[in-house]
């Protein structure tokens, strides 16, 4: 079948928008028609040869559309069904998956690395025949796209794709941080470190989760507002002032919960001294390969937790339909993340903006 | 009253054994007449002068004997109980005790490191009417010592003092670490890096609670020998080969749990390297002041948990009892951790051993 795609031939080059080729879903998989994806820092990886990736390659994983078709013992989609694509396709059988961890699948996520599908095959090519790579098991620049069943999750037909895409990806992690991973009390105290989409997300949930105070920490004053709006109770300026000392002045010794979606090992250090003893601390941005986090061991020995989270522990089939409820009835707004809309041949421009760090959030509209 | 104590006068001395004034307790505390102490790393820092101690100061914090008299208000123990003293004697009203976590009590262990009992004063002074401090709320080199109620553990009448008194400190900080912080899955493998006194302690903990594979790394082959004979199923000497690699062979990708008792940052990381995906990671080990412990950011991304604890997170009043009972049916020998005994006037031969880093645990018996 053939599908507009825009294709990665390597790092450090635009995204080449042209026809491909997409075949059909093999048993157990899904044929999505895509109508839009969210733009999210990990596409950018690939692009900048950061994490190298198997080129050519069909960036996005934020994809939102309609099932087109269904192979053979797929159950949980039919065709005309809404749904997302998300997650990498948990092979639901491997001692991770098991106990409830399909984030960190260890049979299927070396083939999203690898950029096939769960069987280790890939359903795209280019119309002289050359494989092209899916990227983390969901490429959703393209108006078609083929994705394993357990990476596809059926959401209410009147919930608009346009915005429950970010469900994909950015906006589930900064969720599910709180929401599945911190898990915090109600009337406790957090400090979200990082106010881009997922640490916005993070505000968003803290506020639904009733945290007493939630604080929001960012060296941007656009991003800051923003978090207040969302729900944060104290706003601080990393770049004005010492954020630790902040946070501990506010909370009175740290915070309950402490939440970092920077990425950046700095800042992670300071997500860890914000917090209070026995406080627990959940490292959830994705740092460049290599990088180490340094922290205060004797601080540790007040007993304080640090947790890697990765997609904010999202249990796909479950989450994603109860926070797009929660979305329909306004109490996640996650639209308000939304800066910026382009039509699919302006994706380029929508790189550009998100690699500038302007704006928070950008959709693509695929037609 | 008069008391024989071995007395600190500064850093990079040796114990004085003189006698001094004990102080009669005060309501809600308890006089005890020792009759053993361990003796632990922990006392060697204030010697050193690694940890600044209020000097003159009366070490030891392992100490068992029998209740001489106790204050008004005291209903736990009374004159003639069989006791331990045993952590820092927690305020049970503060925003940690509440929650169940004793040992990070934040009213009373500012007082356990300046020297003091929980009400801010001290019991013990010099003959010539110079106060003394108490160490971690608790001195225990010496014939009587007074302990706030909440630091006191009454235990059975038919076990050994001189063999229980290590339940104070530090073979609890490696069975609670195991059966309080980790708790293990019965069936799950576990690491445990440093083979003293705490670590061989939670290979015992860990055979009771019947992890599959207990694996013990150390550098000295005969403390490995004896975590053999403890229970390990499984010994890595981690000077002749990467212990790190050993435990992901021996595992087929990692432990389920790692846990650090060396207090040193290198072996930090590697407690935390040897950990598998979705893996925790204990340390409770006591770094240096200033140390930091380096973390492989992107490893975190796997989800793994790292959690700081301080002496096992024992619920003193709760767990010594448990523990006394499981020694006194064979199921927690602590008894085999003591490779030397000791005379009190001897005190400083068994400091001396333990700077060497020879045997495993000392006893001092008291009369």
């Amino acid at each position: 079948m053939n599908s507009r795609a825009a294709v990665l031939y390597g790092p450090k080059q635009p995204l080449r928008i042209e026809d491909i080729e997409v075949d059909d879903p093999k048993p157990g998989e899904v044929l999505l028609r895509l109508t839009a994806s969210g733009i999210c820092h990990s596409d950018l990886s690939p692009m900048q040869g950061l994490r190298p990736a198997p080129y050519p390659i069909v960036l996005g994983h934020e994809g939102a559309g309609m099932v087109e078709k269904v192979g053979s013992g797929v159950t949980s989609v039919k065709p005309g069904d809404h749904a997302i694509a998300a997650g990498i396709a948990p092979c639901g059988k491997c001692a991770y998956c098991v106990v409830g961890r399909p984030k960190v699948c260890q049979a299927n996520l070396p083939k999203a690395v690898a950029g096939t599908l769960p069987d280790g095959t890939k359903r795209f090519h280019t119309k002289d025949g050359t494989e092209i790579s899916h990227f983390l098991s969901r490429s959703s620049f393209t108006q078609y796209t083929v994705v394993a069943e357990s990476g596809v999750v059926k959401v209410r037909p009147d919930a608009p794709l346009d915005k429950v895409a970010l469900l994909s990806c950015g906006a589930a992690a900064g969720i599910g941080t709180v929401l599945n991973a911190c898990r915090p009390e109600v009337g406790s105290t957090i400090a979200i470190f990082g106010c881009g989409g997922l640490g916005l997300s993070a505000v968003m949930a803290a506020r639904i989760a009733n945290c007493r105070m939630i604080i929001a920490v960012d060296v941007q004053d656009s991003k800051l507002q923003m978090a207040k709006e969302l729900g944060a109770t104290h706003i601080v300026n990393g770049k004005l002032t010492d954020a630790v000392q902040e946070v501990h002045k506010i909370t009175g010794g740290g915070a309950d919960n402490t939440l970092e979606f920077t990425g950046n090992v700095e800042v992670m250090s300071q997500t860890f001294d914000a917090a209070k003893a026995a406080g627990s601390v959940y490292l959830a941005g994705a740092p460049p390969a290599g990088a180490r986090v340094s922290l205060d061991a004797r601080a540790l020995l007040l007993e304080k937790r640090v947790t890697g989270v990765v997609g904010g522990d999202t249990r796909s089939i479950i989450d994603i339909p109860r926070w797009v409820d929660l979305f329909m009835e306004g109490k996640l707004p996650i639209e308000r993340l939304i800066t910026h809309t382009f039509a699919f041949r302006d994706v380029n421009m929508a790189i550009e903006l998100l690699e500038k760090g302007e704006g928070v959030r950008s959709i693509l509209v695929i037609d």
